[in-house]
């Protein structure tokens, strides 16, 4: 048996009562539920302004997990290209200001109109090149999360664990028997990877400096929408607490993200679901 | 430039126009469009007869590039595997009688109630094991088909080329110096691996004697279904000459089947569906 995570790791990724309540009410109820940790998503901050949400999320005490997101590198021109880099130095202040721990970046897909999908993995590495610096200026790791392979054409053309970890050893490679540096990583989402044959090994070659956020949801049989269709830790078929083991066994001292992106669950009175949340935080992840 | 496929090469995986024919009507179809293989399912060959479709399939002179499909190996009990078992002898028996050039195994997902992934993939490959020799006495090769990790849960827990390619070599390693007998090999599907970062690879590592069937369809933008929305070639995104010549590079020589499961088509007349397979055979793959 696989003991039950620590209560206090619990996050809420805010994309999970993203249509019931603004960031203020999001912070509000993560205290207010004893959750520790949120994860906003950017038109959230927005809305609120990042400096007010900062002294809103230090008033509560909670850790930032990351900001939701940054990437969309590929662009059909270099204009596109350019707006997305601008685009991701914003995102990245942000994220500074608000104290998060990592830029959660979705990559983005392939232009439109083009099938070139070699040439927009390109794209997202030298978008992903021409950003570093400043995050690291700005004490931002950046989190490259690999999606599901549904999502490869329109969202993310990095779709596994091992190509997010190609991406971060081939910009930020660690110094010979010493560690990586901890400026670029990947979030590790339980929903875009419990599939791959591969993860076993991509989790043992991931080094904990490389392992940054750890998102967890389920996988529903049947699933009847493509992206917002995901289930409740616990609902579905994916063994999150042996994938949380396999990340702690790889040095993973992090969150627990819950986010769920689901028109059913966005139907519920939100602190109905963070309830559940936390109930299935502890019993099912 | 890619140089258009041979037009002789064009095979109808009959699930394309399921909703508008049966077997005999699929049959006649082809030969009336000049399209010289054929990949029947075996509910049309239940209602048809394995006998009579392969007096009718001979008479208009067709190769059977595959019979779909066998698998489904993985079940809740022992029973449930014997019978699966059982189903693939028969399958295999249909196939020798129609001249199949392979069965098409879909291997299966997560038994209902199961979480244990691992599980369902040892499953397969007992499974697979299990009726590998009546399908080598019956001259019937066994062509894995590895699922977009998308159907991973209920359909097929084998989701890439190198884990499909990974059973064959663990259940039927090629002599040291010799190639691999034939009797087990892969059938790729376009849809399901193109968006592999680790396919160019794999293909690579694929012998000859390892690739027994080549399906094509294509990956539409937005997809709107998990199962029943894919596209004819060229309304999509996957680079279906680069995937080819990446095929032939590896020695592929066979028929390029297609296979479009979508309510959009089924609405269709057939033999309009027919008259654009193989335009578009021509033009986009």
């Amino acid at each position: 048996m696989i003991a039950p995570p620590r209560a206090e790791l619990l996050s809420l990724n805010t994309a999970t009562v993203r249509e019931q309540w603004n960031l203020r009410q999001m912070i509000e109820g993560c205290a207010r539920h004893g959750i520790r940790g949120i994860s906003p998503w950017r038109d959230k901050l927005g809305e609120l302004g990042a400096a007010e949400a900062a002294r809103l999320i230090r008033q509560h005490e909670l850790a930032v997990t990351g900001l939701c997101r940054g990437g969309m590198f590929p662009a059909a021109d270099a204009a596109g290209r350019r707006a997305a880099i601008d685009d991701n130095w914003r995102a990245i202040d942000d994220a500074a200001t608000i104290g998060a721990r990592c830029l959660v970046l979705v990559v983005g897909g392939i232009p439109a109109g083009s099938k070139d999908l070699a040439g927009a993995r390109q794209m997202v590495i030298d978008g992903i090149a021409a950003v570093l610096d400043h995050a690291r200026a700005s004490r931002v790791p950046l989190a490259i999360e690999p999606l599901h392979p549904m999502y490869c054409a329109d969202r993310a053309c990095v779709n596994t664990l091992d190509q997010a970890l190609d991406i971060c050893d081939a910009l930020d490679p660690a110094p010979p028997g010493a560690s990586p540096s901890g400026a670029i990583g990947v979030a590790v989402d339980a929903y875009h990877v419990w599939w791959d044959p591969n993860l076993p090994r991509a989790l043992e070659r991931a080094r904990p400096e490389r392992l940054l956020a750890y998102h967890i949801c389920d996988w529903l049989v049947p699933t009847t929408d493509l992206l917002l269709d995901r289930g409740m830790m616990g609902d579905g078929v994916i063994d999150l607490p042996a994938l949380r083991a396999r990340l702690e066994g790889s040095g993973y001292r992090g969150f627990h993200e819950v986010e769920i992106l689901s028109t059913r669950w966005w139907q519920r009175d939100p602190d109905e679901v963070l309830r559940i949340v936390r109930e299935r935080h502890l019993r099912c992840s």
